[in-house]
């Protein structure tokens, strides 16, 4: 059976840390050991979140401006499936004893999809309000103001269509090999005249991992985050982890979850479990074996 | 059967660019156009140098090094790879009608290698010389004086001894996949405590696709550069060019062209015929389709 799993948040930067190459791999190395559970149990795919490293990269791109050209948004999203990619290869190859291979993945997009006429998503370096507006005029940015925090650019966050790359991952996955694939939620790309084009958008991860695995035809779908399940009443002195949802329970409790990372999450694990009768589970990286053994975690069930 | 391709200079980055997304894939829509013949001749794998890509974002990690980490060199090669892949994906799709799969490729390499202890190759920006004193001595970075032009970073070019993602590649080419590997010579390994280990060197991106091309059992090693053929008396009036060469003449020739750029390439190009008893060929991009009846550049056969 293959699994999906999904790794985000301190799986790879903790908080505190900046982000450098020993970070991520020393926190790699110890999410790669969490995940030996998997490996004992059939196919492996691996996706990953990028937020960190692409808010790097995009500082890096304007601080150099002057002398080298910037990237599209695109393909600094490309830049950190192959950065996060490598680091993953490095420890997961070890723990696994057979081979991991990068997959530069680009992910279907429609750009009639509403999120293009209202661009929500931040990324990147804060800018003063003149900054903003200049790169508002030079660039064709859309800006918006943190409150407190100062200008950002905002992108397009569209819904994944499908996986450009699916026939090569599954030939992969087929042959033994465990895919990293769908890095920071993919390279959005659209077709215009019959080529493959890049958008400066940001796909969620946990969507195009919840689509890569139901276009698989995964067994399960793993979501890696920072806390070990979904909780009803998060910070409220009810608080109560959820050990199972079914889609109807699942369903019900989105609204609840609306404002804070989870909401995402449980979204991207329903669709897997409706649209395939499998399951999702969403745990931390140090519950997964706990987890997989069904005391820990949150299975999302059809 | 199955040709490898290494794409090299104005295939990606023409004098006087920058090296801009859009400039990227306007040279790679006409370098896809000019390999149509080899897309009707069975199995292709592409490998690309980036020179001026890795360039661009040694630039990039330095000038934001106050706000951000920069990431070591093999993880900048590696990021190179996913910009490059990416734009080469977009066009040759669209011309190869089959799917086109950028594949992160690392390449192993030998730490005892000579070149470890004598790095010669520059990258990155220039600095003053109390700048590289002090990146010497906070890095460790070896540096090097270019005479009028100012301070560099020197590393390691070490001999590429085997693709990482072999497998890979192979399963992926055998499945009517193009893959796209090898970008820059490959992010350079070497196997640490049976971790894989990026080193912070670059492999020269010819030599490294000659290693893949006799992995592969590859039938032809095609590489694409500037020029039309490999000449002799190269800048004199007795300039000739050499429409074939067997392993012998070939060896002759290279200490002509040690001070130049083709002596690699003819390296490279004679590592495969002499490995593998096929041909390899020298040749421009648009020069290529009359290379491959023959009229055009370097044979150099077994």
């Amino acid at each position: 059976m293959t699994t999906v799993i999904a790794l985000g948040g301190n799986a790879l930067i903790r908080p505190g840390e900046r982000g450098t190459a020993a970070e991520q791999r020393a926190n790699l190395r110890a999410t790669c050991e969490a995940l030996r559970p998997l490996l004992v149990d059939g196919e492996l795919v691996v996706t990953h979140g990028n937020g960190p490293q692409v808010g790097n990269e995009l500082v890096r791109q304007e601080r150099a401006a002057d002398e080298v050209p910037p990237l599209p948004l695109y393909l600094a999203v490309a830049q950190t499936q192959a950065e996060i990619g490598a680091l993953i290869e490095s420890e997961l190859a070890a723990v696994a004893e057979r081979p991991v291979v990068c997959v530069l993945t680009h992910v279907r997009v429609d750009e009639d999809d509403p999120a293009f006429r209202n661009p929500t998503k931040p990324v990147g370096p804060f800018y003063s309000e003149e900054q903003a507006r200049r790169l508002e005029a030079d660039r064709g940015w859309t800006v918006a103001h943190e409150a407190g925090r100062g200008w950002r650019r905002v992108v397009p966050s569209p819904k994944p269509l499908g996986i450009v790359e699916l026939a090569a991952i599954q030939t992969l996955v087929a042959a033994g090999t465990i895919a990293v694939a769908c890095g920071g939620g993919g390279i959005p790309v659209s077709s215009r005249n019959g080529h493959l084009t890049g958008l400066d958008a940001v796909i969620d991860k946990d969507r195009a991992s919840s689509v890569l695995a139901v276009a698989l035809g995964a067994k399960r779908l793993v979501i890696v985050t920072d806390v070990e399940a979904v909780s009803r009443g998060w910070g409220t002195s009810a608080q109560e982890e959820l050990r199972e949802l079914d889609v109807r329970a699942a369903e019900a409790l989105l609204p609840e979850l609306a404002t804070g990372s989870m909401g995402p999450k449980l979204e991207a694990a329903l669709a897997f479990a409706r649209t395939t009768g499998q399951i999702a589970l969403i745990t931390s990286a140090a519950s997964l074996a706990e987890a997989l053994a069904g005391r820990a975690g949150t299975r999302i069930t059809p």
